[in-house]
């Protein structure tokens, strides 16, 4: 492994982005300059950015580097696409402590670089720089859109109905699983090392050695995630629903409002009814559930619906369409109708199964 | 103080946003929806984006939340200018952890918004969020230019001649200040707590007392820095250059090269003669230094030329003219002559009052 302070702040800027090439005619300059310059002439700038520390938003104890990369910059694209735009730019800034070195940096370039291709985007600055303690990650993303074509949270309508794409909760069950699978093996590093110390009280040398060779086991523990391969992948591989923003222009389908699903189904439906200043009834039998996400709710004792309301980090797209537009919607793979929008005086509200009504809230719903 | 958690995030974000007014024609929407969304059919546009830790960037026993707030917008607001842009656009990412109360955020906020009110430039998006330890500032700031106006690094021609803004090492020299004032309160508080320990172990209680009243009493410090406003104020309250691009614009003086002096003098020239392809030759007696700087070195027993070259935070402009612009540059107060572009092969060279030469480097110039 390479120290970074071998490169110097300079030399590993232009090692690790020495390989980038401008891919969108709108990019006229990239790195190497006080600013990026870009060209918009006939269309409107979308631009967005998010802020990811460690220890808040993410454990490198779960998520290698180029995860973290590629996850990085994809929650930023998820937010263009919710604004039905066309993401292009990405700038990128990173604090990183003494911790890390030159290769774990390549691995993260390497991981935005993989979500940039994905969606051609270039990335056309941003800043390195050092940091006391943990990593700091910020991007900014700039996408473009025509003036007609934005879609904003405040467009919904009474009767409209109200769509998400693929599935919910998973990313937050795969959170549960890693942080489950970190305790499991803190707890047997626990116990080896309390039965060391005692071994060590009672000079049982050959004890010692034994639980030693173990403990050094535990450094290759390998958690089993047999059967939730689905629920890791929604966790460290997010991606942006892009191919869901495709299908409905091909479509010619022109949502009246919407928002990505990085908080929950429930937070972002709140900011919709909002914006828009209208209600919504949603239905429990018709949020969509990987059948993974419903296992492991079970495994742990969890609500499902809960999880899928409140889970977070879905990174869906949440939408809402004029009722004729029913038929089209039905036809698009992956999307689901889960209720519609009415009176905003009606409150937003969840019908479950048995027909009873609750009230929607930001966090924690609690049907109880 | 209010506790942060006692408004919540979005609630914090509306009360911290919802007095900011958009001032700029380009602005289409700002805060609150997945993206902002800006127009700029005419003009290219600039983007630009900083990152600021705590403990690395700034040390919040010298610098207030005010402060700080103008500080970090001023930076990248200087970024624009160092193109010749003019800036339009702000996006605010913000981690803050649990030492943080809502008045805290507010006075950022207010210093943010006098930085962006001299400029007239609109806050339009961002994100607020919590740090394990420590605050984290991420500032993007978006400016327009025409086309034929964007002023590069890589402009400058063999003969240009080289200039510089208002004055160097200053604000260095203010960082220096306050750590020597910083250095000598925790100084005078060990000292008091040995002396403590010592009486209490004696069992001398008048002493205890005594001391410990002292003790509180320097809580109330309040360092002399008298006849060194100017440094504080340089490296406190960064300001942009702006008004020197005005007056170029007015003088009809078009820059080949420029970049805005953030990590010294040295270092920000090479960066323009490496991608100018070019040497230069600057010299030692027509470095632009403070009075109270030179006060200031002597004191220290550090070499005045060394802080100018190396120092860092200026942000001052740095800037190359062709020779026929020489009488107009002579006209505008405020900017200095320091050198010439001189052809690759001649190096980067700084000419000694003695007429000696030294090549330049990025960090430490070391004349022995």
């Amino acid at each position: 492994m390479t120290d970074i302070s071998k490169l110097g702040e300079f030399k590993l800027i232009d090692h690790l982005t020495k390989d980038i090439q401008i891919q969108n005619q709108s990019t006229k300059l990239g790195i190497g300059d006080d600013c990026a310059v870009m060209h918009y002439p006939d269309k409107e700038v979308l631009m967005t950015t998010d802020m990811l520390m460690e220890g808040v938003h993410f454990d490198l104890t779960y998520i290698d580097m180029q995860h973290l990369g590629y996850k990085s910059a994809m929650v930023n694209i998820s937010d263009i696409f919710a604004m039905n735009g066309t993401p292009k730019q990405l700038l990128v800034s990173l604090a990183i402590d003494k911790r890390f070195k030159v290769e774990d940096m390549e691995a993260f370039y390497s991981g935005l670089q993989m979500a940039c291709n994905k969606w051609h985007v270039d990335i056309v600055g941003g800043d390195t720089t050092s940091s006391r303690t943990g990593i700091a990650i910020s991007i900014t993303c700039i996408g473009e859109a025509k003036k007609e074509d934005i879609v904003y949270r405040s467009g919904a309508k009474d009767t409209d109905l109200i769509c998400v794409s693929g599935d919910l909760g998973a990313a937050y069950m795969g959170l549960m699983l890693l942080e489950r699978e970190k305790d499991v093996y803190y707890q047997q590093v626990d116990e080896l090392n309390k039965k060391l110390k005692a071994a060590q009280k009672e000079q049982d040398n050959q004890l010692v050695e034994h639980l030693k060779k173990k403990l050094s086991e535990l450094g290759n523990f390998q958690p089993d995630f047999a059967g939730k391969e689905y629920l890791l992948q929604r966790q460290l591989q997010t991606e942006a629903r892009g191919d869901i923003i495709e299908k409905l222009q091909t479509a010619n389908i022109h949502p009246t409002a919407m928002i990505d699903i990085s908080d929950g189904l429930s937070s972002e439906l709140l900011h919709i009814c909002k914006q828009s200043k209208c209600g919504c009834r949603i239905y429990e039998k018709n949020l969509p559930i990987d059948y993974q996400t419903a296992v492991m709710a079970e495994e742990l004792n969890m609500n499902v619906t809960t999880c899928a309301l409140n889970g977070g980090e879905d990174y869906e797209l949440l939408f809402t369409v004029p009722i004729p537009d029913h038929e089209k919607i039905q036809q698009i793979e992956g999307v689901r109708m889960i209720g519609h929008i009415t009176k905003e005086s009606l409150g937003a509200q969840l019908i479950t199964r048995d027909n009873q009504e609750f009230t929607l809230r930001a966090q924690g719903w609690n049907p109880l």
